[in-house]
């Protein structure tokens, strides 16, 4: 199974050089360097795991060769146009979005017919350089069927993941961890962004009216009814998976507050836009995070 | 009626130096330089007005002449520092509190057993330098007795302030005004300070879902239902307040945003602490406000 992974941030880094050791990989990056660096120097993995594998890479889209399994490891920004660069080719392939949120799946399935498989990972990295990325959180990635891709498809690609020395998980329905993934992160993310605050012991503080844990577990609470009025059982606890992460010896800084940070357009519309917009399709309430929405929207347009 | 100004920021500045024109005014400053500059210089006011006078300032409470009223005019954060230094002196002056949010009162009447005056100001300045404030919006400050004090000495200050250039007026009962700013600053504090965003458009916008301008109207009306279960009746719209001030000219940056941006401690506690206390003690839900306390409070905690 030919692989290409299109997007090359830590996650997609984590994919392609993993997958690297056990079949022809290609990357598609958005820089023309990034390419011409990983096809000079490779693409290097420290940390949990510690090698040096050769990939093909090219920034453009038109340059790409055959592929049987497309993983979109973009930002859920990117996906609009990393699905777009793939339209009309590769109809053979099938693509895997990993991205965190909801929706990614209908974005890639307005620009082709594709059978799609739904991923969510809670592994982790961090990229020190174009060529070298730090294996942190060795989690898993768990994969379901999108519409009518086929379980065995699904399967599959499970197990090239785990070939390649990844954890990964089929799951005939990945809705109850996607939504439970949803929920932390819409919670985590969005407080993180609006406090400046990374995901530390204060997001599981309860004790006195005004803790953030209280704001932190009403955020979940809320989630969690949303979740039940879709009719999705959650896989995981969300509060539960907050108060473990905290207590994970060094605070983890989310994607949203670094893009806050820097001023980037953040994944709010895929993560809090989503749950916000799934409380409105079922008829329920969630003051919480249409405020985290409306207010990290407010940021977005603060910027300068 | 000799005057003491505590605190020279904006407010105190624009307070001392209209008042110099018609009385003896002492000014207490943190810092002895900013003493020293009033003493030499004197105190200039430009904008609205054009004048400069002179005042006597110290920067050591214990140097202070005798007054008959003091008005502490230092942020909330500021207060108990303020009332402390006066603790155990001027048997014969009373009080007046001009902070943003509740309890200001109650913090100053812990230090001593002087007549107290509640304020709420609406004018706004720019402090140029130690000397120098430039007087912005001529609104109106807003006097009322607390606990005893009697209604004739809150007509004596209010006449003395108008008699100085300023606007003043005296009202029996100043929790109806005193409310209405708290829901206005409540609101459009927190959500300045939390979105980065000035006080601008975005917080009269309700044209779509996510605009911010709902989660603004949602957190009025949660205010409202507070207030009306503590039962003060209202003497200005908090949404008329914010709908106006969007549409004055350039937008003004809320002090709480200035505050978060420099890192310092906000008035959050007097403010948006007071309004959730207020619910709390009333029974009433208030999810909105208690969120941005909660954000607010853990923006500080994320101070570096």
């Amino acid at each position: 199974m030919k692989v290409c992974v299109i997007g090359a941030g830590a996650i997609g880094s984590l994919f392609a050089a993993h997958l690297a050791t056990v079949t022809d990989v290609s990357v598609l990056t958005r820089r023309n360097e990034h390419a011409e660096a990983l096809n000079q120097h490779g693409l290097k993995v420290s940390g949990r795991h510690d090698f040096t594998v050769r990939v093909t890479a090219v920034a453009e889209a038109s340059e790409l060769p055959e592929f049987d399994l497309g993983i979109i490891a973009t930002k859920a920004t990117g996906v609009t146009g990393a699905a777009a660069s793939l339209a009309g080719r590769f109809p053979g392939a099938t693509i895997m979005t990993v991205q965190n949120g909801l929706g990614a799946e209908e974005i890639v399935r307005a620009q082709g017919s594709w059978p799609l498989v739904s991923a969510v990972t809670f592994m982790s990295g961090t990229k020190h350089s174009d060529t070298h990325v730090e294996y942190v959180l060795d989690t898993a990635t768990w994969l379901g069927p999108y519409a009518d891709t086929p379980y065995e498809r699904v399967q599959e690609i499970a197990a090239l993941l785990v070939d390649s020395g990844l954890k990964a998980e089929a799951l005939p329905d990945l809705l109850p961890a996607q939504w439970s993934k949803l929920i932390f992160n819409a919670t985590v993310n969005g407080v993180s962004a609006l406090t400046g605050l990374p995901h530390n012991e204060h997001f599981a503080a309860e004790e006195n009216d005004s803790d953030l844990g209280r704001l932190v577990h009403g955020l979940v609470d809320e989630g969690k009814r949303v979740a039940a009025s879709a009719g999705v059982n959650l896989h995981d606890d969300p509060w539960e998976m907050n108060v473990l992460a905290t207590k994970r010896g060094s605070a983890h800084y989310p994607s949203m507050l670094e893009d806050v940070k820097a001023e980037r357009p953040t994944e709010v519309e895929l993560i809090n836009g989503a749950l916000v917009r799934e409380a409105g399709r079922h008829a329920v309430e969630a003051p919480l995070h249409g405020a985290l929405y409306a207010l990290v929207k407010a940021r977005e347009s603060s910027y300068s």
